[in-house]
């Protein structure tokens, strides 16, 4: 049986508003309800899910791995955004807005447990290498993350580390979810490589994606504000080549708009979009995203299954790829 | 073989302070490295190192697993110090103001994801207790926290949640280390929940006197400012119990100490320790430790070993339990 991407998103959906943690305190565990139910796209648990389906194997026995994946990626968001002061997510106010920053905190810590507890709810005999990679690619979503802290204190990050922290922050997550669900249909390894590849590549192009709607997107259909990255001098790959490849009079208006801090938002994002324009960002952007898609493609393509049972997995990259959103 | 506290103490604070984080960047392991660094009296490791050498086992497959145990105690230290503002932990800065709030946050992150990667350094015929063991148990450490931050804001906290509050927080991570020796030396699981129930009942023993010298312990040796507690209204037995016995004199008198904001600290701590006294708790709280820790080495005799393996167990705990410090 091939379930769809819709099914499969249903199921996930369910089983996330269904997860309750029957554990006291409830100044604890309310605020992890709170943050799982807030939403997002699962995309996750919906790839773990997908590969083991692609394998032909039982996909509620990758339900609980899955949704563990899920627990700790809305763990990182609860800790991001009281690192980064960010008021609100989907439209909803953020646990140390609701609550108060030591909740967050706590909470956030109680979640990295359930998490593990989830995704270790696992038969014996693949336990040591579930705990494995899924140990190693949370550790690398923190390094990513302070990486991407770091370089925001710095004007001279190249494109190589760039893309190495969104490797780290953003891509090996997608990985890791992907190689779960061939590891949990004991796949063979050297298909689970070529998937944990596979994430990879979708992962940057992405984020790439993700960089480029914040300048280039439609604001009707666009989830953020257009131009927020800009705003508050966000490191994205946009900015990255822009310092780097400006000439002199184009390097000195970028520092300007950087270092001031009064200014007029949209007349600072016309600008900075102007030397991006100057600059062709948008077809080099473009054409980077398009090489990491193919190479995703290319692995995707070498894992040793039927092309039939590889399509809703097809289908779930090109949503992610062509989204205006 | 069985080796002395003082030489399995040596073995533990030499693989600690060798413990090196071999990944990027130095701005999220560093303050990892420092907090471990910092000191304490390693404990936790060495409960699971005593236990497993008490079966007759070999010490060295237990240091891993061990030293896991004393990074997870070590993140919670370095996110209850954020939670509590406190900016000094064993005469050196704590980590969120050696470096920053956010730094506090992440690095503690990542010393949970690094604590599992060390506990799960095992054999995989045990890796599933392990992970069920870790798991439960330090999530009841956090449950204990969010209980004592919540107590905070109460004034009608019962003897009753104190004693679970304080198993949760305290006793568990102590019961959890003796019992994870046990399950590492392959000890029958009636000795291991016998290891346990010790590690619980030494635990309570272990926090009440911590409360208890807060107030009667030596200014010379006692390692922290006598009467701390009292002048920021922690709510420990002799708080909870004074609140409960006094008469309503002594009631209106407590709650007055309690609610000013400005007063003079020796002025405070003589005024309360008084009605302490008057209460006699300083007996009544001896009386409830000697409970405790009967009822541990009650445990203890009953688990299925030589006496002569148990002695140096016996001499830990004898040491937690009439020290002055």
């Amino acid at each position: 049986m091939l379930y769809s991407v819709d099914f499969l998103s249903k199921k996930i959906e369910e089983a996330v508003q269904n997860t309750s943690f029957d554990l006291k305190p409830k100044s604890l565990f309310d605020p992890i309800s709170y943050a799982l139910s807030v939403g997002g796209k699962r995309v996750r648990p919906l790839l773990t899910l997908l590969t083991t389906n692609m394998f032909g194997k039982d996909v509620d026995k990758s339900l609980k791995p899955a949704i563990g994946i899920e627990i700790f990626h809305n763990f990182t968001l609860l800790h991001d955004d009281l690192m980064d002061k960010s008021d609100m997510r989907r439209g909803m106010p953020t646990v140390h807005k609701k609550w108060d920053a030591n909740t967050a905190i706590l909470s956030g810590d109680a979640m990295m447990i359930e998490a593990y507890k989830y995704v270790t709810s696992v038969t014996s005999d693949i336990l040591p290498e579930i705990i494995e990679l899924f140990s190693t690619n949370t550790m690398k979503v923190l390094q990513g993350q302070q990486f991407d802290m770091d370089f925001e204190k710095r004007l001279d990050v190249t494109e190589a580390e760039y893309i190495e922290m969104i490797t780290l922050k953003t891509a090996v997550l997608l990985a890791c979810s992907l190689k779960m669900g061939a590891v949990l249909a004991n796949a063979p390894s050297r298909d689970a490589e070529l998937l944990y590849n596979y994430g990879i590549n979708i992962g940057l192009a992405f984020q790439l994606k993700d960089d480029l709607l914040d300048v280039y997107g439609d604001p009707k259909t666009f989830g953020k504000n257009i131009g927020g990255d800009i705003v508050n001098n966000k490191k994205t790959y946009l900015l990255i080549k822009a310092l780097k490849m400006s000439n002199e009079k184009q390097l000195a208006e970028l520092l300007r708009w950087i270092s001031i801090e009064k200014f007029d938002k949209n007349e600072k994002i016309e600008s900075i979009k102007k030397i991006y324009n100057e600059l062709n960002l948008k077809l080099i952007s473009e054409n980077l995203i398009e090489k990491y898609y193919l190479a995703a493609l290319d692995c995707l393509s070498a894992v040793n299954v039927a092309n039939e049972r590889k399509k809703e997995l097809i289908s779930l990259s090109e949503n992610l790829m062509y989204r205006e959103k």
